[in-house]
């Protein structure tokens, strides 16, 4: 089988083909996992059950592997460190870190600087004036949300700088699944938010990276 | 035609039969604000045409109609004036006015006092504080929000008292027709918070009557 | 880590953090279970799996589980006896129980004194009249309700307490997931009702407290 | 043009064909309906507007309109007086009229007794039972109602006969449109309640007619 | 525990309580069933899993299962058999079963003659031709159907007596979980069709049983 | 202004840029029309207003109007006439004329035979069995249907040939707008139906023409 | 039982009836299976759980079965071979394999040559130019797509041949069930594209057979 | 009355309050329009019916109106002139022009360069291939899609920069109000698109400056 990769996508816009780990067998997996590496030092699987990592881990030892988010790196990934990260990730609680995570290790593998904060919900809304400075500080802002998604109106009408906003599939009752967090991110009276799917973290990793790769 | 109306609904639930204008002819209306009458000094209508106004007040001199709720009440009607209101109700924008007014206007035919604030949207949350005071003295807090609904969240984290959240029907795209603020306030992570019906500001009055007719 | 828990939140809202119990781990559990006994001689903990349960009576020796509604209580607590206690809770059947008893265990931790009535449903609505002295001497009933959600219609006729519905996600068709009963609740003729999100106990009983505690 | 009107549903089905007038021109409706009188002595037509029953009017002189159900008889109709009507038809209120009466005209027109209660709602429950025997001597009853739509759920835990249930797209906010009614009716925790589209009062009329035909 | 059984429901409405088994432990439904047996002769338990029949029938003898629909019939239970049987149900195919023997237990424990075929969809409409002798035979027809839901309007407009369309919970895509083949049966252009809950087979038999009463 | 019109779309994919009237202004459609006139000999506008074809039948003698539809056609324009149509359009009441007859002009434009039937509905099917023998000699059959969206499954359960579902946004209550007629027809228990948005009767004629064009 | 198999339908609608195999018992197979045997020498099995296959294989020598589309041959199968295959299918990714699979074994059963191409997704268009000259040689198209769904939209505005477009259950958040795709086909403003429901190969194979016939 | 303007956003997020014109009354828009001119030399009013802006126009001479967005915008304002504008806004067809003018006249006021091209939809790709060049000279990509939205998700597939969706309301049956574009923009399979609220230009202007503002 010919697996056809979009090899020179990263010519084109600016980054590697990532691996979609969930649906695929661990054959497909080693067989794309090889291809990629023929031309690139690094590669990006996400949403790789626990069960596939381990049998990658057989195979490769520069390999990274998050739990929460099912993230797995394999290859020379070195995180960046800055003082001033430029994106800084926010969200209300720790039932978004699923989500959260996935944001942060796929920009640690491109090679943006990044922050984050699990504990600035809205219904404390203190907690969130607190990181004010810090967060002032970042270049883009990602912020996750399940239940009823308010924080990004929030976030939106303090800072100035680009609000990614991503709905997360936490909640019961009308929040089940997302959308009611997904729909209120679009309302938002805060102006200038823009949204991504329900749990879409590797999406707004991409969002933030093609704001700062334009920088 | 017999009316079959509920008079002694005061005696067991505490409150009045009070007329829905809207779908009512004016010769419906006038025979039941003539029933009401007899058993009562005064009438509340709710979400009256104007033009059925006009018709009405030809033929009653003490009566009161507010243009932008709708609202109208004939008879011998005092608002009630304390320093501190029991009620309070917030909203972040002039355009959720029309639930405000109905509210606050079946308030004052209760005989209970109010104050009303527009002005303070989450999307510029410093706005909220500085009412904080104000808020803190009364007994029972109603909240307003089309869009995203997010201000009874922020509401609810910063203040001890019973919140009843009113979704009303502003907006466009998926907050069209108030089903987004509506669930935005029925997932909210702040506690304890309730909700009526969208546009329901007569349904609120009589939830925030109840609470204080116990005290 | 920091879990960053909103210690001063008793006094600014008048009531403690609670913890969600379902999507926490065991370790995080017991670190926070923890966090919270410092400053304070009980804690609830909601949506407790069985299993995490079991773990934790291994270390708490004045530990309380209810399984019907997964709900855990920690440490010194006493249910509130009073001949009419503040709140009734009513619903229509047993499989409404899992959500009736996250009210009362959840206002039992909170002091408030609480009755249940699981037997009053809409289809033999006789049975709810002959309950009807003991609910009337109640300061804020609660009325939980799946299927088609009416019950609380009716109790808003006949009572005027503050009515707290809840739609419970108990049925079939197109009463899966509760969301007519939630909408029933919502659209009701019944004057002055508010409504929580669907199988959310725990804000019911939050909500009740809030009301009690302005008295 | 050929209507291809199908004459011979009476013996087929038992009951004529009927002309829904809404959608129809008046030359088309003209056409029609002497058509229809060539084979039967009356005509049914629901939904029609004022405009055209104005013109039909001019041409028949034996011709019934009811303004607030749009519906017009021509012909030969005399309404069946019987001690105990054989239907009876419920509702909570005068905005349910315009589905009510169309259900009254439809089995008026097809020789069925019939009687109608528009003030048994549901929040003052006691107006029902002091219809109980009135209504225990029907032998189809057709309750319609818009919002929460719980009135044929009390119906049908009181009374053993058929019961069919109309939902009315009356109401605003979640209840708009009827939908709430619908699937609460469908909900019910009633036994053996059956249920028609929104503000299908033809329907229901037939609906009744085919169980009493087969008496 | 006092289960509050609604024992003179059979006196009121004609039929008797019946206990849905799904939700219900084995111990409740040992004591609800030597409740109800104190009473009446023989007692219907709908939607009982195989392991829960199998606890029962080591205690009952005169017990009967069909695993099917998951019917359970303890006590003196006879089907009546008639020439020409009271009630007919339809459906397209095998995979309706489960709904159709619902109807067809419920019915045959109230001691109404019944039959049923199972393969007269509309896809192949003259399988339904087939039978039409028979079908015209019977005094109130039962229509299941999933997918698409046409069987109930070529049905409704072949025949005369009462039609009960009951949706079915089968298909995949848009008629997953039953809401098209409910939707199709609302919204049918054959007359006087009423409906019932998706899969709520045990409704439909009562529904039927409340016509044949009467007569 | 550039209109940057598809003019190779014909070489490309075998059918004129058809131009949709209703959102575009007289001046834009006179400019457009004029553009296409250039490259051919007839132009299709469709939903057009009949005040817009007024303006145009000013300056274009050659033109054809169909009021129902709302379909313009100017040019160089003769129906094909055929023994046996190649296509043919069933429908089951005048209500689904706007429609049919938009796949009519739209196939007569393209010069392909057609022939249309109204009245053949589910609700009396005998009616489509008195059509069976021409149905049989059309090579694509188009069906059009609103409500409960029935007759193509019928159609298709009978016939050998492509059959092109239409659903119609005819209807009320859950068949408003025609989401019910396009799930029932998506849902379709008989085999190879394909179906098109509501009301998109302009491409169901595309789509027999792409099925035509090939043979 | 007689399982009233409709064996008339190949001369009435020119395709064998095919086993939905997912919902049937073994016992039921093996018989409907030998019943279909007797009046031809293949069967079809679509959706037929790997378990049932491998009971079905200890009878059956001259079975096929595609583990990845759960489709099922038995008897005498030859896939026809030809140059340039009647049909291409086209789809973005592997994760939609399921159901091309379904239409290419459907297809070949009935003795249809297929081609298939599972890498040309929108978001690198230039991959479906490369293979246009291919496509260009097909008589009909048929488009699977998951997530939003674009592939047909594009396809249809490229090639003049039939597209039939089949949205699969591949994504999440509003992506989840297909529902996103089925939609994004149904709007398209390519023309003359026509659409299937969720996941149905089978269906989607059927419709490009029915046009093949005619030819 | 205080209009408690937010004077300091411009200092806190970096761009100015803007005026919805829609809901305002004339006196309302008055005063808010000294009281912002008083800070500032020019404002931006969305969404002004034509009725208002004459109404304007006779109190300020410096006014400029766009009928087709409905924009207005009084005082100081020049369009910023790049050879190649920072910003490039796309849509398929005429009838996304309101949303179009509202992005390129919110960020013309903003003193932001933009370019529109409004005909490159995806039904005919070579369109936007033409624009390649001009399109990968800009810094952010807004992408106006209605019906099925396809264009934002080629687009993303074929450019490196920011693309934000925006959804128009434009189209029929499952495409009615933009929900479909909307989805369809979420789940989009080309990576980092993120997306505004259905028809929200202003929105989308705003998220474009926010990510300018940085560099």
């Amino acid at each position: 089988m010919n697996f056809n990769i979009d090899h020179n996508r990263s010519e084109r816009i600016g980054f590697p083909e990532v691996i979609y780990g969930s649906a695929k067998s661990i054959e497909t997996l080693f067989n794309i996992v090889e291809d990629v590496l023929h031309n690139s030092e690094k590669v990006l699987i996400t949403k790789l059950q626990k069960e596939k990592y381990i049998e990658l881990s057989k195979k490769y030892n520069d390999i990274f592997y998050d739990g929460v988010s099912k993230t797995c790196i394999i290859g020379n990934f070195k995180k960046s460190k800055k003082q001033n990260p430029d994106v800084v990730i926010l969200s209300g609680g720790t039932s978004d870190e699923f989500v959260v995570n996935e944001i942060y290790y796929t920009l640690s593998f491109l090679g943006i600087s990044v922050n984050k904060h699990l504990d600035v919900g809205v219904a404390g809304v203190h907690r969130l004036f607190e990181k004010q400075e810090q967060i002032s500080k970042a270049k883009v802002i990602v912020v996750c949300a399940g239940f009823e998604g308010a924080l990004p109106t929030v976030v939106g009408g303090l800072f100035p700088q680009p609000v990614i906003a991503v709905p997360v599939s936490v909640g019961y009752g009308v929040a089940k699944g997302g959308s009611t967090a997904l729909n209120s991110m679009l309302a938002s009276c805060a102006n200038g938010i823009t949204v991504t799917n329900i749990d879409n973290g590797y999406g707004a990793a991409i969002a933030a990276y093609r704001i700062l790769k334009g920088k």
